[in-house]
Formats: C-alpha cells, structure tokens, sequence
C-alpha cells in the first residue's frame, strides 16, 4: 500500500466510530493537559492508538509524530520517513459546543516536509487528500483555493488559542483585526486551513502551531494553488522548532505578512 | 393559536426548506448590502415573507420587526405587540464555509422584551423555545446554563462583526482575549448565545447587535438560568436603540463586565 492510500484507507475507516463517538460524546472519558481548557479525551488516544499501529504494519521503521502521549518528539533527521497525526484537531469542539468543528489529520513526510496528507471532517463528512506535485481533492474532485484579492473583501481565521498566546495575538495582528472583512475564530486549526484549500476560507493566522496542526491542511492549501509561510514569509517547515503560521489563497498572503509587521 | 405556538410551528416548517436550500446553495442568489460581507440571500428573503405573512393572518394589527427590508425600523410606542425577527442569523457561514453555523430566530415581544421566543440551528436540527417565566427547552428537554464559574475556565463567543465595530473591540474587549480560556467568533449571535443557554458556552460579547439578533435567544438564556446587560450592567432592553451587549450564563457576568470596563 502506497502512503496516500493507506492515509485514505485509515480517515475512511474510522468516520463512524468518530461520528458515534461525537454523537454520545456524554459518555467519553475527558482528561485535562497543561490547563483546564486543554483537553484529551478516549477518542483522540484511540485513534492515535489505531494509526500508530498500522503505520508499524505496513511501515515499519518509520517515525511517527503525533500530538498524544510518547509521540510529541520530532525527529533528530528531518530526511527519515516520517508520518505526523493530530487525531482529533479541536478536541475542546469535540467536547463542547453544538457543532462539530474538528477534523483528523494525518500526513506523511520526507525532507521536513508533507508529501501526502488526508484530512476528514467527521461532522460534514469530507475528504481531502493530497499528494505533493498531483493536485488535491475534495470528496474525489479536484479543489481550488478562492480568488479573493483583498483582506477587506476576505474572510480570515485567526485562532486565539490558549491564554499564552493572547498577548501575542494583540501586539501582532492587531492590524489583521482592523482590516479583515469577515474573522472567524473556530479553534480548530485543521477545520480552517482545509477551508482555504477548498475555497471557503482566504487565510489562516496563528501564533504557535505544532507541525501536527497543519502537516496535513496545509498540503492540501499549497495543492490548491495556496501559499503557507511562517509569519516573516520563510517557508513553513514541519521541523524547524518555529510556532507562527500564515497560510493563505495566495492573493491575500502579502497583506496578512504586511499587517503582521505592522503594516 | 398562542404566541409560542405559533413559533414552534413556523420554525419546525421552514427546517427543510432551509437545509435543502443549505444544501443546494451554490445556485441561490446572494446580494451585498452595506458593503461585500453584509450579505442577504433569497432565503433571508423568503423566510421573512413567510413569517410576516403568517403573523398578519394571525395576529391581525401586531408590529412587526425585522432584519431584512421594510421592517428594520423599531415600534414608537413599545408596548404594542411585536414580532422580532432574524430569518437568517449567520447569513456569511450559510453562503461560505463548510459548517452550517446559522440560526432562525423569531420572538414575539410586549413593553420591550420577549415574552416568548424560539431559535431552530437548521445545520444540527436543533429546536430551542421559551416563554418568559415557564423555562426553555431544548428539543422539549429542559435546558440549563453552564456552572463554569471564571473566565479562565469559559468558553466566551465574541463576535467581531464588521469592520466598523473593530477599533471598538480592540480597546473594550482586550481584557476579555487576555483571560478567556477559550476563545470562539463565529459570526453568529443566535448560535452563540443560544449555546448559552444549553450550556455550551458561558458568555457572549459584542459591540452593536440590533434586537433581532437577540431577541429570542436572550429569552432561552434567561428562561435557563442566564443573564443578559448592556456592557453598563443595565438591563437588556430591545427598542432602547442602544447597541452593547453581554450575555453569560451568570457566573461569569460580572468578571466580564469588570473587562469591559477595563478591569
């Protein structure tokens, strides 16, 4: 089995036992992380459980990081086979809140970069997969970020995060504030970027991501003709031990870097 | 036919209406109005004429208010009969973004506050109704605000709404982005502040709603246990043409308005 399929194969086969899980999501066990907001429940551990051991399976030897547990390490060679996985991105959604805004994400990658990802929203039901070089896919159709040329014209999600964050997000994007026609804060960082890849969302700012949140999205944004970089315009890398992210449709990339120096 | 029956009614027989035109919205027709994110589409349209329609068979003389058209302007003497209206609150996540975060809300109101009212979220099938002093149900069970009972602990829905209400925003809300444990935007009061009142959500924040944004789904609040003020602590009233508005589950009232008040 190919990466891209086995990535496929997996988000397949675990929608309903995510969407059953969602459903009677009163009976789930859910433990605190660092505070009170960030949360782990049984689902995000046993689909993390579930990919680890296929990924040994089919592909033994490879290194796999992953937000739970033993697998938050990086790798100390960016070049080795590597798959990178956040079971449940907005697992504080999953919870609580009346709408399903999470999704899984799963990626492989060579060179500290992705060259296959999949993301499944369990809420809407949606696939995306991308391949690096083959285009992105929607459902099994080909996807294109929007042409939304100005930021008063866009809609942006810029994720608060937790509270270390805050002080961050108002010295540095305060002028995304001001000048963004429609903001959305959904606190799913895999929900938002996979919406620019599909046309729904322009751009996505955060002040400090784990290469797990975007392994996967932001494939599928560049294989739509999107753009993803750090917040100085550097290539967005999965390993380099940077935190702020931009990732964007392209045509509104400049002005989101401009409004975060200031501009 | 009483006031909260007719709501339950008009809701539950415009829910498939809605969600096939949801689902099939790539061929509506959308229109800007005060500028490109203030949008309206034939199902705002649509559904307003069906309630103002079925309100004057009805309710023969009684006013009615509404987001859409002719009806935006507030009754003279506040004591007559009135309807509020918003048959699409959230029109922007209805026409873009792959979540169905919108709601229908209609109240119907004497001497400036909702005595009964009703929000149906079309996307998750959600039925949410109240009469002032009886309780509120959701899907007929009975609901109740959140105990949480800190900011740092809260999910708090702040909308930031249009471009005008940023400036605003940036000097009155900062204390709220510093210590709010979870943020959320997503540009829709109804579904926000009717997750109050099913105890998803601890509070709600913005700027300048207009009274049919939060007509019904103040009462759900209240009618479950909640609070709801002006950004002042004074009583939130409908036609007093003042735009600020705080709506929580009471226990984090008052840390929110010592935020606003820069505390």
């Amino acid at each position: 089995m190919n990466e891209i399929t086995f990535i496929e194969t997996f988000l397949r086969e675990n929608l309903e036992y995510t969407r059953e899980k969602y459903r009677d999501r009163d009976a789930i066990t859910v433990t605190s992380k660092t505070d009170a907001t960030d949360l782990l429940t049984e689902v995000d551990l046993t689909l993390q459980k579930r990919a680890v051991d296929q990924i040994l399976e089919n592909f033994p030897g490879d290194t796999i990081v992953a937000e739970e547990g033993a697998y938050t390490k990086f790798p100390d060679d960016e070049n080795v086979r590597c798959w990178v996985m956040d079971p449940i991105d907005g697992t504080s959604n999953f919870v609580r809140g009346m709408f399903p805004l999470f999704g899984i994400s799963l990626a492989f990658a060579m060179g500290g970069e992705s060259v296959a990802g999949g993301v499944l929203l369990p809420g809407t039901g949606d696939l995306m997969l991308a391949e690096r070089g083959s285009g992105a896919t929607l459902n099994g159709e080909p996807m294109r970020v929007s042409d939304i040329q100005t930021l008063a014209e866009a809609r942006i999600d810029l994720d608060f995060s937790g509270l270390s964050d805050r002080k961050a997000i108002l010295e540095r994007a305060s002028g995304i504030i001001l000048g963004t026609g429609v903001l959305r804060c959904h606190g799913s960082a895999v929900c938002s970027i996979a919406q620019i890849a599909t046309g729904h969302v322009d751009g996505y700012v955060h002040m400090s991501l784990n290469p797990w949140d975007y392994a996967a999205s932001q494939l599928l944004v560049e294989e739509s003709g999107g753009l993803a970089t750090r917040h100085d315009g550097t290539p967005l890398k999965l390993f380099d031990n940077r935190k702020g992210v931009v990732i964007s449709n392209g045509a509104v990339h400049d002005e989101l870097l401009g409004k975060l120096r200031g501009g």
